[in-house]
């Protein structure tokens, strides 16, 4: 659904909504039970959402398409995720908190490894140490562009942000990463020659770097990807009239929920510290997203036992969120990341939006199987959802006479 | 689907199909049996259509969209109610039958009262008889204003319809009722500078009024909103190749037949009548709108018993319906309106297509739930619902070689 359309709908309300993301959810059966990972763990608390909720599945892009977490994220977020794309270098810089300005173009950087020829023998430089990444960044400071600021800010391990903030700079670059060894490591280069004066203040970045880190083998050089600048999206409090808050404790969706204008709630490494985050802040915003990571990492790891542990974990926090007495309540993810195929799918995405308004369907329990006849349909769009929560709320006004 | 698109495949044929419209027709289940208006409900003769033809639940404008009833009813006719808006100037004009012209002005009138110092104290001039209202538009008939004629005809109680016909005029103006009481009315306002004529001819129109009613406490003054002109759009016949009639009693959904160019036949008040009138005049049309109102007023009312004995009568009706041997019934609604929110409502509309040629699916009753599991699927666009009708009527080429 177009943002503006639901723009103009959009009225206040004092009704809360949560929506809750564990990442990479759905899952594929096991040979030995051939049960997914969400139907073999113990979910007395979300099978109790389901029954009274409506369940369904949901695209996150298209059908087939396995979504990035951005783009998975987006979709779920209420936002076309092929019409509002965002670089990673964007990302980045809102993930550590790096407050972008309008024009700044920002890319992702690796510190890497080069030998004698300048032809990349590692991407990642060994993955040095976060420590050691400081130390580099602060020698990277040295540079100097006329014309242009320059901002290098350490991620973690080999990852770090470059920003180039100045007059009439553009994010239409290609990555000078060449995203394979072997080679060298490219120069820069625009998508016309509107980018000529970025690019060769990347290539004036680049030369200085590879001088200053001649000694720092195995962070000889660095590879840039990602150019980008701060897209012009209607915020979250603009597009659907909510003050929303996120709660994440990693980078990239912190990242994601800033770029959207969502506020930042400071929260702990556990799965429970983000539910204590919640119940603390609860009554100072309109809607909350929660992001649970470890049912992703698991399924990339391939341990399925730990992705459903880690389901049955967040499973038992569902009361204290209950106990809260929020209006509307979304569970879904971003995307599946089966832990048969150790990486991100494009599988529909489980999912469950309750509330006292909804038509309950038949579900009894959440599953990817129970949820194909759910009242939502087994391939809802993921921009469908936050229309379907905010009118759950009763955050819409109607349509037309 | 693009009417441009479906009007290109359209044939003829001697096929007859049936649109009946339980206006507001979806619920939500009631806490003693959690069972729906619909699923509490009686309803052999639907059940019988259901189990032969094809379920499911449409979705009017976009998930989580509150459809007012020219929106509901447009999307369910298969123009889609995002593209195809109409001021409710126009729908008021068309509900009384005023023919209007390609550049009128129509605008929908209150009576208000306002106080002494002009601001509105009551919206509705305490709803006035349709009697006093008759006497009070034959007062402003009395206004002249110069190269433009002026009509104002007595809608019912405090409404009224204004018509300004001239050349170069606009609807594009904001309306002068402030849509709250405590404040003056408006004056007119154009949303460019384009309409600035007009505007000052709704203005002269405001002060002649305004003199006129001085005497006519409590309808002391008028509102007006809604200006619109007359869309271009195609009509049924243009769209789709039938001759359709509309059976109706209420203004708003004759003016929205009226519209698309339907023939308005005169019918009485009970739903016996419309069915009888739907069997005098079997043999002059190709399609035919029924419209049911009572299931939305009872919802709107919040009689949860009393939909489900509309619900009923309405199905007592279906064997004269079958009587008539259509080749395709289409029963739906334009939006639900669950008696529990007492007002329209975002929900899915549960939708039976009835035909020699629907594949059935497996529902075998006539309710929300049950729909679900249909072959039309639990969230079809509306807008998809008069193609499908045409394809069981064998109304559609075939596309492509």
């Amino acid at each position: 659904m177009d943002l503006n359309f639901i723009q103009k709908l959009v009225k206040k309300s004092d009704t809360k909504i949560v929506l809750l993301i564990l990442d990479g959810i759905g899952g594929l059966p096991r040979k030995s039970d051939n049960k997914t990972e969400l139907e073999a763990a113990h979910t007395p608390n979300f099978d109790e959402l389901a029954s009274h909720g409506i369940c369904g599945l949901h695209i996150p892009v298209n059908p087939g398409i396995t979504p990035g977490s951005g783009p998975g994220h987006l979709g779920v977020f209420g936002y076309d995720p092929i019409k509002y794309q965002v670089g990673r270098g964007v990302l980045a810089a809102h993930g550590i908190g790096f407050d972008l300005q309008k024009d700044d173009v920002a890319a992702r950087g690796n510190f890497c490894t080069i030998d004698d020829q300048g032809k990349v023998v590692d991407r990642r430089a060994g993955r040095i140490s976060t420590e050691k990444n400081m130390e580099l960044c602060k020698l990277l400071g040295e540079i100097q562009i006329p014309g242009v600021e320059v901002f290098i800010k350490t991620v973690k391990e080999h990852r770090f942000l470059l920003v180039l903030r100045g007059e009439g700079l553009s994010g239409n670059l290609y990555d000078t990463d060449p995203q394979e060894i072997g080679v060298p490591s490219l120069k820069s280069k625009g998508f016309t020659n509107k980018e000529d004066r970025t690019v060769a203040i990347v290539n004036d970045f680049l030369e200085q770097a590879k001088a200053l880190l001649t000694e720092s083998h195995p962070a000889n050089m660095v590879l840039l990807r990602g150019f980008s600048q701060k897209p012009d999206w209607p915020s979250y409090e603009e597009a659907f009239g909510i003050k929303s808050a996120a709660i994440a404790a990693y980078p990239m969706y912190r990242g994601l929920a800033r770029l959207l204008g969502m506020e930042l709630l400071e929260t702990g490494t556990t799965i429970q510290d983000e539910f204590s985050t919640l119940e603390e802040n609860w009554n100072g915003f309109d809607f909350f997203f929660i992001h649970i990571k470890p049912t992703d990492s698991s399924g990339e790891d391939g341990d399925f036992d730990r992705k459903v542990r880690v389901i049955e974990e967040v499973d038992k926090e569902i009361p204290r969120l209950l106990a809260l007495k929020p209006d509307v309540i979304l569970v879904t993810g971003d995307h599946s990341t089966p832990a048969s195929m150790k990486k991100h799918s494009w599988h529909p995405v489980p999912t469950i939006i309750w509330s006292e308004l909804c038509r309950p369907d038949n579900v009894k329990s959440f599953g990817e199987r129970a949820c194909i006849s759910g009242g939502l349909g087994p391939r809802i769009p993921a921009v469908d959802l936050i229309p379907l929560a905010l009118a759950n709320a009763q955050r819409l006004e109607k349509f037309g006479a």
